[in-house]
């Protein structure tokens, strides 16, 4: 099969042979993936990786249990030990041992199949389409803050970040009921918020009014200490970008108004399913462009360009 | 009257006037006073503080309303506006243009006599002794994490340093039900809390096994990154240092194990004035000398020595 394979030199699409489906394991004919930051994180060094990329898919399942053979998927990319005690609380994505697809010690989804652990695999409803379906991932993602922390109604946010993941999570929280402020760069991506009634307003404008929550989304640690500056005393601080290199940072001012800094990363597929379902989410907005598998490595470049939205990869 | 006062080269006993007893303020006679790493700090430049240092202290009511004349009382160190959203709802703490005795727009209390606000005095029990009562301040930073976060009984928990304020938090955590694990460089200071029953260990001996509630208090923010790596992923990590220099961190490990980041200050005085009048808490074998006044530039190089716990001033 072809597949996008990072050799910690180059991102090429090659053959190499399909997955083996073992025990508990399914085959998964992937018909859509999509390009994340975490990607081009990865082909800068960022945990190492190498194999073949890609988290965001979905697909058909071609072998492995009878009942799941010819369903649509989508599937967590945390592959736990399912014996820890993380795992048996639920907590997959924090198994110590666990493999990442397309991150750590597991193939990804830049291929034409893709091997997924069956107790990891979603059935897609019938009415989200291929290109709907790709964004469970991100979305789950934007909707573990909500697992997270306590968002009540009405609490003052601010979202740093217009890329892929500030869109998913101002809406997350904008539906969640908190009165959402979203900062960015780009008007046509703070016009897709608009458009779901989201207060924006350009990172120029800004006021830097302190919030009860910001989520830093910029997919960047230079501007941490922004985002700390705009949170207010006793405020909480969740952090989304994942950026590998050491950032410089005064820690005072967490500790004079004691802000909470919450870490946040994948989140559980059902709740992102169902907002897919009921549309209450808009993703087809932030599709930029599709590609065929074949032209990968130059997708990559196309996603790492600066105001870019999502691509995605047909194989 | 004589106070020490650190004009932003040296720290000089000096004669200056007693302060106004303006109204809403009482004018306090201190009887004892404590040095706090937070005066040694203000003498490297944090805060640009100028004038007179010290916020931990004990005295008796000189001057002010008539119901408080010649009590025995601790006082809170911030002093809110009283009007705004922080104040009305009790974190005066918090109050943005709040002035702190002895760290930001205030006298402090090394000096004959200290005004406060007479919304902050708290009156002290009277079998509660003048040396234990200066303990207040501290004690109630350390209580202050109850009132943050929610410690379930049998939460296990590292306290990182053996300091002034890391013996006070493993005890406050330890009664409040977790399972503590003191570690610290000093022997003579961990044997203070394993006569209460405190499990602790030698930082060279120490396994690094993550636990789910971590604080940093060793003062130093050298300690963060290890400190970060000991929390499991999920769990909370308490930030107590106040360290104004910047730090180099990689952020990654917080994302990544969705650690949350707690900064941790002043608390309410109640909870501590009440752990002093029962005794649950030992602040007696934290003192490491007492000294007049008089020699307060003195005492203020014997508080930064490695290895000395709390040196009391004496007016």
């Amino acid at each position: 099969m072809r597949a996008l394979v990072w050799d910690g030199a180059a991102a090429r699409v090659v053959e190499r042979p399909e997955p083996a489906c073992t025990a508990g394991m399914a085959l998964v004919r992937v018909v859509r993936a999509g390009i994340c930051n975490t990607d081009l994180e990865l082909i800068k060094g960022y945990m190492d990786f190498r194999g073949v990329l890609g988290h965001e898919f979905t697909g058909t399942v071609e072998d492995g249990p009878a009942e799941w053979r010819g369903k649509r998927v989508v599937g967590e990319i945390n592959f736990g030990c399912g014996g820890c005690t993380n795992c048996r609380r639920g907590l997959q994505r924090h198994c110590p041992t666990r493999r990442v697809m397309g991150i750590q010690n597991a193939d990804g989804a830049f291929a034409e199949y893709v091997a997924v652990p069956v107790a990891n695999l979603h059935a897609v409803p019938e009415s989200v389409d291929d290109d709907i379906a790709v964004f469970t991932e991100p979305l789950a993602a934007a909707f573990e803050i909500l697992e997270q922390i306590h968002v009540q109604p009405g609490t003052e946010c601010v979202v740093l970040g217009d890329g892929k993941l500030g869109l998913l999570v101002a809406q997350v929280l904008f539906q969640a009921g908190a009165e959402v402020l979203a900062v960015g760069q780009h008007p046509d991506k703070l016009h897709i918020m608009r458009a779901r009634g989201i207060a924006t307003v350009l990172a120029a404008d800004w006021n830097h009014r302190p919030a009860a929550l910001v989520v830093e989304a910029t997919g960047s640690a230079e501007g941490l200490a922004a985002a700390i500056a705009a949170t207010r005393p006793r405020g909480t601080l969740v952090l989304k970008s994942t950026v590998a290199h050491p950032t410089r940072l005064t820690l005072a001012p967490l500790v004079i108004n004691e802000i909470t800094v919450v870490g946040s990363r994948c989140g559980s597929f059902a709740p992102a399913l169902r907002a897919l379902e009921t549309g209450s989410i808009d993703v087809r907005s932030l599709i930029a462009a599709r590609r065929p598998l074949q032209e990968a490595a130059d997708a990559l470049r196309l996603a790492a360009t600066p105001g870019v939205l999502k691509v995605l990869l047909q194989p």
